[in-house]
C-alpha cells in the first residue's frame, strides 16, 4: 500500500489489491502536499499493517530517501521487507521496479532481496509530462534478474501491446512464473478507463493465456468504475 | 515512397499507398545494405516520379544528410517538395515528423513549407532497440505548428492508446483538418501484426471516428497480409 493508498490508487479486486505505481501520479505525494502519506521505512511497514489487518494479501512496495524524494536503495528495500514479513506474517510483498526517467539498471537493484514478486513495465508509453521508458535492453535485464532471483513479475500493461508482449514474453520463458498481468487506465496520455477497451483486454487475457491472471487499476475517480469492470468480468484473485 | 520503397515498406491499400515510417527500421538503409535507396534529393524526387507513374498518390518523404544519415534540415524539404510538386503533379507531398530519439523540435522545422501532410505520433512506445519517444509536450507543439501551417496530420498508431489518443486530440481541436490514422503493425516490441487487434482498431475507428480515414502498415514479411485484412476491413482510399 505504502506510497499509494493516501492518493487512493489502489484497487481493490475482490479482496487483491492491486496497487498502480505511483510513479504515474507525476509528482510523487510528499508530506507537504498530505500528512499522511508514509515516507519513512517504519511508516511505510505501520501503513502496510494497518492494510494488512483489513484484508490485503499483497503489498507494493516503493522507498523514499530522506528528503522523500523516491528512492532504488537496496538497503531501504530489505529494512521494508523485513519489517512486512514481521508485520504483516504471510502478506505477498511486491517491490516496484517502476521507474524514474532514465534511472536504468538502479530500478533493479533491490531484486537480490528476493521479494515474492516486483513490478515490471514491458513496453513504454506516455505518462502526464513525460514518456515513462521502459527500453527493451533494460526490460530484458529486469525480467533476467526477476529469473534469476526466482521473483514472479506483475505487468504493469499501459497498452495493449503490453499486454501482447507480457503474453509473448511469458511464452517465451522470460518472463519466470505465472503470469500476471494489471490492466492500468485513467493515467493521461497513456490509456483512458475505457470499458470497451477493458472488455476486449479481458478478452485477449481469457483466449491467449487462460492460465495467467489479471487485475486491473485506475487512476482517482476512475478508481471505482474499473473495481466493477475487474469483478464483473473475470480480475482473478490471489488465494 | 523514397526512403521506404526498397525497404518493401509500403502497404497499398485499394490505390493507397501508406507508408511506413522507415525510422522504425532501426538501423537506416544505406546504399552500403542497398545501392537502390534513394539518398539524394534528386534520386527521391525520381523514385517518387515512379511510384507517382505507378498510381501513387501520396509520398511519405524523408530526407537524408550527405553521409546518407536521416535530416531533418528545411532547406532539403523544401527542395525534395518542390521536386515532387514538378514531377508528380497533383499528388500529395507527407513529411515525416517521424524522430530519432532527443531530436525534439528539429523534428518539426520543416512544416513552415506547408507539406499537404505530416506524419505525427501522438504517443510513446518500444521499437527493436530503443524507445521511441514523443513526449506530450513535443506532440501538442508538432500539432501546434500543423495548425498553423494549415498542415494534415496522419497519425501513426502504434498501439491501441495511440488510436484513441489521435481521437480524442482530433475531438479536442488539437489536430487540424480530416482525421487520418494509420495502423502500425509487425514492428518488434511494439504491436505485432494480429488480425483480432486490427479488427478491433478497425471497429474503434468505425464506432468513435466514423468520418476519419485509416489506413496500416507493416514491416517486411507482415506486409501482404496487413495489405489484405485493410482491403477485407475498409480501410480508405484517398480520392
Ligand atoms: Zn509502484
Ligand atoms: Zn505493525
Ligand atoms: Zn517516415
Ligand atoms: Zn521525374
Amino acid at each position: 500500500m505504502s506510497d499509494t493508498t493516501p492518493k487512493g490508487a489502489a484497487a481493490q479486486v475482490a479482496g487483491k489489491p492491486c496497487i498502480l505505481c505511483c510513479a504515474i501520479t507525476g509528482s510523487l505525494p510528499t508530506k507537504a502536499n498530505n500528512p499522511a502519506v508514509p515516507i519513512t521505512v517504519s511508516e511505510q511497514i505501520e501503513s502496510s499493517h494497518a492494510a494488512f489487518e483489513a484484508g490485503a494479501t499483497i503489498i507494493h512496495a516503493h522507498v523514499r530517501n530522506d528528503d522523500e524524494t523516491p528512492s532504488s536503495d537496496p538497503d531501504k528495500f530489505l529494512a521494508l521487507k523485513e519489517g512486512l514479513e514481521k508485520h504483516c506474517p504471510g502478506v505477498i510483498v511486491q517491490f516496484s521496479t517502476g521507474g524514474r526517467s532514465g534511472a536504468g539498471k538502479t530500478r533493479g537493484g533491490m531484486l537480490l532481496h528476493r521479494p515474492d514478486m516486483a513490478s515490471l513495465s514491458v513496453g513504454s508509453n506516455n505518462f502526464p509530462t513525460r514518456v515513462y521508458e521502459n527500453p527493451p535492453d533494460l526490460v530484458e535485464w529486469l525480467a533476467s534478474e526477476m529469473t534469476r532471483y526466482g521473483v514472479t513479475p506483475e505487468v504493469e500493461a499501459f497498452d495493449l501491446g503490453h499486454i501482447l508482449q507480457a503474453i509473448a514474453l511469458h511464452k517465451a520463458g522470460t518472463l519466470p512464473g505465472k503470469l500476471y498481468v494489471q490492466f492500468v487506465m485513467g493515467v493521461k496520455n497513456a490509456m483512458p478507463a475505457d470499458e470497451e477497451v477493458f472488455d476486449f483486454y479481458a478478452h485477449v487475457m481469457a483466449t491467449r493465456a487462460p492460465d495467467a491472471e489479471w487485475c486491473a487499476a485506475g487512476i482517482g475517480a476512475q478508481q471505482l468504475r474499473i473495481n466493477e469492470w475487474a469483478i464483473a468480468k473475470g480480475g482473478h484473485t490471489r488465494a
